[in-house]
């Protein structure tokens, strides 16, 4: 398996855990590493274990189900840095009903051995509507 | 000069011509490269030369004035990939007066010869207060 494949791999294994809403299977798509850091749409940062792992809980116990459509992925790989950024369309039902959203996700993975694990989740909401015409910032 | 101390000089000069609001001083940061990635807070995903400096020309000529108070660095480096996540604290003057935003930023570079070049700027939003209670997602 090629690099770029193994990425990808490690990448929907991440969606996969997502969208299983069970923190046992986020648990080993994660480094367990001080250094690690996620940033959900809107949050603040978080980094380290705990509070990562803490966060993922909390969003799982708040929904029912999720659902990811990934979109345009885009690579970059450097010895053992691999990063993926990707367009998630993602529908989730929870106790307010069923919404849809899009997400710009980049995740950064480094490789240990022969796995890649995640060291870093940033996501952000899309605000700009699909005509192409960037809003100032 | 470290690794560490080289990636956080990359950034800082990465800020500089952000608030230089001057191209010419915003190219020579970028990796002229087809993989480079750009993401501004709300913005859909720009990737590639062209669609990035453009996105940065528009920026620029639609404010006076922007300036950063980085707090809260964040290094991961990997051999010759480097990640900076950072809280920018951002004062902008523009046509609608000025306008005080936090957004967080994802910022890859990759190092090509003795220098750190950017091949992602990843910046979001932050919608949640201050009080350290992160919203659902």
């Amino acid at each position: 398996m090629s690099d770029r494949e193994a990425l990808i791999e490690a990448n929907q294994a991440f969606y996969h855990a997502f969208e299983s809403l069970d923190l046992e299977k986020m648990e080993p798509i994660w480094l367990r590493d001080p250094k690690i850091v996620c940033i959900h749409p809107g949050w603040r940062k978080l980094t380290g274990w705990g509070p990562i792992m803490e966060s993922w809980e909390r969003i799982f116990d708040g929904v029912f189900e999720m659902k990811f459509e990934l979109r345009d992925l885009h690579l970059l790989i450097s010895g053992d840095m691999g990063v993926v950024v990707t367009e998630e369309n993602l529908t989730q039902r929870g106790y307010d009903g069923t919404m849809r959203t899009q997400v710009l996700a980049t995740n950064i993975y480094e490789r240990v051995g022969n796995r890649w694990m995640m060291v870093l989740h940033h996501g952000s909401p899309v605000m700009q509507p699909a005509d192409n015409e960037p809003p100032l910032q």
